[in-house]
């Protein structure tokens, strides 16, 4: 299938938390696998320093953009939410930041 | 296939030649498809302002390693080397930096 549509999330990890985030991943959720338009996705760990990125590919932009305003964006996010949310309420800095940026794919 | 090696090549163009390099990808030579454990490449184009990124997946990162040493890595890029080296001659900057990244896939 082509795949057209590509949105990274760019996810930069406090050294304390990369061990759970990974693990987070090992066992997703896989909420994001049943979004119309949903292709594929890879989780890519940086050799050295650096940050994660979470490569998704979709069909179309419609698609992802339903996603990431959906109950399964939600779900797919639950626990990394709940990380954040208890590292604030306790008044310690968000053991990950995320940036989203989205791509066509131009050539193979 | 299983991927499990990633390389990305973060490419900064400059605004003039984005078009340009558009169309190196789109008459590519196809000289990394040659390569022993390559398995495929996508090339991505921002929306909006930001770096192309050329992915490229790897059986293994000895294969990577293999390429960026080899005549197809140099018959791959010969046309943008040129524009390069056109362009410093003429004691202009450099239409395009890049930087290499390399990921391990640690989840799908």
């Amino acid at each position: 299938m082509e795949k057209k549509f590509v949105a990274i999330n760019y996810i930069h990890c406090e050294p304390h938390y990369r061990e759970r985030f990974e693990q987070l991943f090992a066992t997703r959720a896989h909420a994001i696998d049943r979004m119309p338009g949903f292709i594929d996705m890879q989780v890519l760990k940086p050799n050295g320093e650096g940050e994660y990125l979470i490569v998704s590919h979709w069909k179309s932009e419609e698609a992802f953009k339903t996603w990431t305003s959906s109950p399964e964006f939600l779900e797919g996010h639950k626990r990394g939410f709940e990380d954040v949310k208890k590292a604030r309420e306790q008044g310690m800095k968000s053991p990950m930041q995320s940036t989203f940026k989205t791509y066509e794919v131009i050539a193979h």
